[in-house]
């Protein structure tokens, strides 16, 4: 890292820095310029308390250099992680389609979500029994009733399901229905619940916080993974911005970014991304352009009566005509839906 | 509320939106525009399951009219809330300083600190045992000896404590040592936290989230107060924004909106709001310039050995000159610290 | 358009909002709820002082029903404009691409880049002689000479010219060399200028603000279409956000959403949307996936020498590379690229 | 600065871009560690086409280190610069007032308002002749005759003007009425202006652009003072955030930072930086306790009757009130208003 002193900074107090980075075990290098001295200090950071040094007299800023993630980083790990789940690869050359309602509601939705994702070429179900909403009065799910009902629907139609979390209470009992534990946006920073999961032995969903910079994602990555689970999905979810006419504003270059940084599989959400199932076709595509692993999607089997999230739901149709266009774009890239109907190039 | 139907729906979907809006309990108002039909619906929206609305054939949005929270708006109470936390009281017309170091790091520094805030005017005191730290290793806190330590400190010079609670599992356990409990900004959309903290009798310090909407904020009071807890005090600490010379960006316009839209009382810490100790003493001034009920502010005995935030901490002679400064603007608008040197106008 | 009354507003006060209404030439259906009163207004909203409406006593806020713009939306203009712009077509089937360096630096530089767009398949050669820098120091473009250079460079590869006018008084001189009028993100809101260009004969192709809303965008294209130049080309090139590992935020959903709500063609300008050339070909990709009719690209002859952009701009291989990638997926969309090598599906 | 060089870059790329510096007139230090190499770099920066070093291969990225602004820094003139203007001081210990309606509306209005603003202790009359709207169909001005009206207005009561220039033609004209240049946020970045308004030997009031960072709006103020005019006033009028309840949010903690970054006097608008006339007391409260050196406030004779920004606009009898209320903070700091009541503490 890089120690830039101010400008106004002594002599002696460059000199006391240059001897607090030595007694931490760092080599150092002072770069003594006409207007400012900076001093490169070259070791191992994990640990040590450079916010100390930071306000030490004299010293403007630090910048370090090393990236602060270890484990989900291409340095230590240059291959594409896979991630099996079943018979599902998640990452590498197959793209899995993860789908269904935001909310498992009660058992004829949930049946008919399954049986309806399923026919069309998905290879995960998801469904919220625990929702996190924004007003205490809105619907809360169905909790464990609704992790059973999930399940039973998975079952009938024999596909992997994927469910949120929400309280590191839970995480047990939400490990005995899924196949999948879906960290939230709201829960990314949630580290007791990183930790949590990163006990368990099932592969973690893990979407980028609201307003989560790149880096801090994938540090909430590292959590689980540093806890002992290396199966991390990422799921990019749109970010806030001042934009108003979309719910969030989907961010793929993050995608293609955390691609080149990580060797972590990336799936996109489309719905939350943008709010507006309009927009969903068209965002989904994108997605695979820029080298998604994935697709998750809120499909509803009648969005006008669905207790949540229904503006951004397709209907069964949308969703299978959303399947052809998606597996168009993917072919012309080389790769293949697992479920779907995309032939490779 | 309000539904806007699209430009180009047929009088077939705009009666059958207004049916299901009768359905469920609404007395509808149709206006047809030239060009767009708008449905006004009177009702109560508590629980109504509006999402489905939204995705009826032919609407294009849905404004709402009326504050989706109850509990913490002027409407139902208008006068502030004054909260007692043995004899400091946090609202109304004297101003609470909360002051200490970021982290509890070990006996001697807690030591130190609860004796050089209570000396120098503050009313209670802070220090963290359980730190939400982006990487997963940086400095994790003490933990339940942490806790020990702080409750001891705060003894020896007679100060209440608040402290941070992470995990649900955790609310028991800090409020055998807290007076007050924090909620910090990476779990004020933890709902699941919010509702544990709602069932105690403790005292809940609320930060804004790193990018919680105003509205939002509120809501997450709303959880709080709706779980049975009325003892809530809202922390504004800076918002996430495209500027990067300071951590955040301070919202001081929220405080002033804040206070007219609910009775609760709101402090303000400059220090994560800056995250620059410079920046402190103006904030802190201008936060009780707009109407804040107190302050929430980094101080450490010697900062530049401090484990965590040194770069925002102040160190005793900067607090006590605060302090000062503080009580004089506060003086002038008629308003007094509890334990400060200001006099009233 | 609906106005919301305060929830303390008095009749005698609603009655006095809705006579002004009236007075102005409004219809109004007053709602009385149980709580608040909201009016409806319908009439034309063009010109009408709405901001001392919101400021009568009782008033909490007016909802705007209609669309701002009118030129611009697909409601008086169902069909795509398709631009033409000497034998190339913006918009429709054929998807355009604009390739260049960021500024004309010498001769050499822009006959070369010239030479290798053309011959790799770009439509338009893009080139910059007036760069807005944020430093004075920074190199601010060649002038006139520039757009000389630029000129004779086109003419000899025979491909048309986009280049940018950053001041009102420059617009006469620009058209004489430019075959297009690029107008900056920095001056989308500079209405001044939006109205010169708007009275010239040249298309226009408007890039997006820094941090401009979809709806501000669409706004500055319709002060060029009121100034009588119907054809503006709309360029996304990336959003301001707290995200600090790219230059910008490219936001491709506004893409999706602008062809949905205008009839103009949009194209997308992946290099200062990201700001690094390793994400370029993703996002071109990515691009032409969600419906954009075109890519505006940053390509030098040697980027380690080039005086701005470097890090984002492309070398000739690897633009090659990317026309190759963008035209599967282009075919596979059923579109193709005006020179480039797509064949339709 | 410091050249960063990607983890897997050769020994060999290292010295390309060492030798290249050199050539580039740099003094330079390589500083190997274990994982990556830095380069630290000594020279002057101004003018070095930097750019092109980012994309030599193996260059992750530069670190700037020192400030890339020279004339408005307090490096170069520590002391607070205090700008005439007639008999008004602008910095210092003297606080300026600025207020009046957002637009000349017509003789009546403006004879009003400042006859009721010069009455109440402000020291500047503030009236927009050219309106820079979001919607080409919004009122835009009275132009030059909004121009002599206003000028007439301030004449009868003995005031100095800042009115808006918009456009690098009207800098002339603008000048012969106004005793302050505007330069509005939308117009941060318009380069030309920025020169245009540098060579006036009138002092210019330069806003923070929308969603400008301090260091670009500093730059901005670069220009202005490159250009030859080192009367350069700041305004602080709020960034665009996700925040949607307030028209922006106000960034008081910029003012108490530039305060300490550069020696110009920095005045706030609390009218445009929430958009609610109900907050301005508060935030001007506020703005004086951090630092500020002055106020920009909107007025009207009848906010009710406004053409533009009536909910953000005092009456007379709010803007008394406010006048005694800011007096009493700057009384407590130990400063005054020029022409108000504040008396020193």
């Amino acid at each position: 890292m890089i120690i830039v002193m101010r400008n106004d900074a002594t002599m002696e107090q460059c000199q006391r820095v240059e001897q607090r980075l030595k007694d931490m075990g760092f080599k150092t290098h002072p770069i003594y310029g006409e207007q400012q001295t900076v001093i490169g200090a070259i070791g191992d950071t994990k640990g040590a308390a450079l916010d100390a040094v930071l306000n030490m007299p004299g010293v403007e800023k630090i910048v370090p250099i090393m990236k602060p993630y270890k484990l989900v980083g291409r340095e230590l790990k240059r291959d594409d992680t896979v991630i099996k789940v079943r018979d599902v690869s998640i990452g590498g050359e197959h793209l899995a389609v993860i789908a269904g309602p935001c909310a498992v509601e009660n058992e004829d939705q949930i049946f008919e979500a399954a049986r309806i994702v399923k026919s069309l070429g998905a290879d995960i179900l998801r469904g919220g029994a625990y929702k996190p909403r924004t007003s205490p009065y809105a619907f809360q799910g169905l909790e464990e009733l609704g992790l059973k009902m999930l399940r039973e629907a998975a079952s009938e139609v024999d596909i992997p399901v994927v469910t949120e979390v929400l309280d590191t209470r839970d995480v047990e009992l939400v490990s005995e229905y899924a196949d999948i534990l879906q960290v939230g946006a709201r829960n990314m920073h949630n580290f007791r619940l990183l930790r949590e999961v990163g006990r368990s032995d099932k592969p973690v969903l893990l979407k980028r916080g609201l307003a989560a910079t790149i880096e801090e994602w994938l540090l909430a990555a590292e959590y689980v993974m540093d806890a002992g689970n290396s199966q991390v999905i990422l799921c990019e979810r749109g970010i806030r911005t001042y934009e108003t006419m979309m719910r969030n504003t989907l961010d793929l270059a993050a995608v293609a970014l955390v691609k080149q940084l990580s060797h972590l599989p990336v799936v996109v959400d489309p719905s939350h991304g943008t709010g507006l199932s309009a927009l969903v076709p068209a965002m989904a595509k994108g997605a695979i352009a820029v080298g998604a692993d994935g697709l998750m999607l809120e499909v509803h089997p009648d969005p006008s009566r669905a207790l949540c999230d229904g503006q951004e739901s397709l209907d069964p149709v949308q969703f299978g005509i959303l399947m052809d266009e998606v597996s168009k774009v993917a072919g012309a890239l080389g790769k293949r839906l697992v479920n779907g109907k995309a032939k490779p190039a």
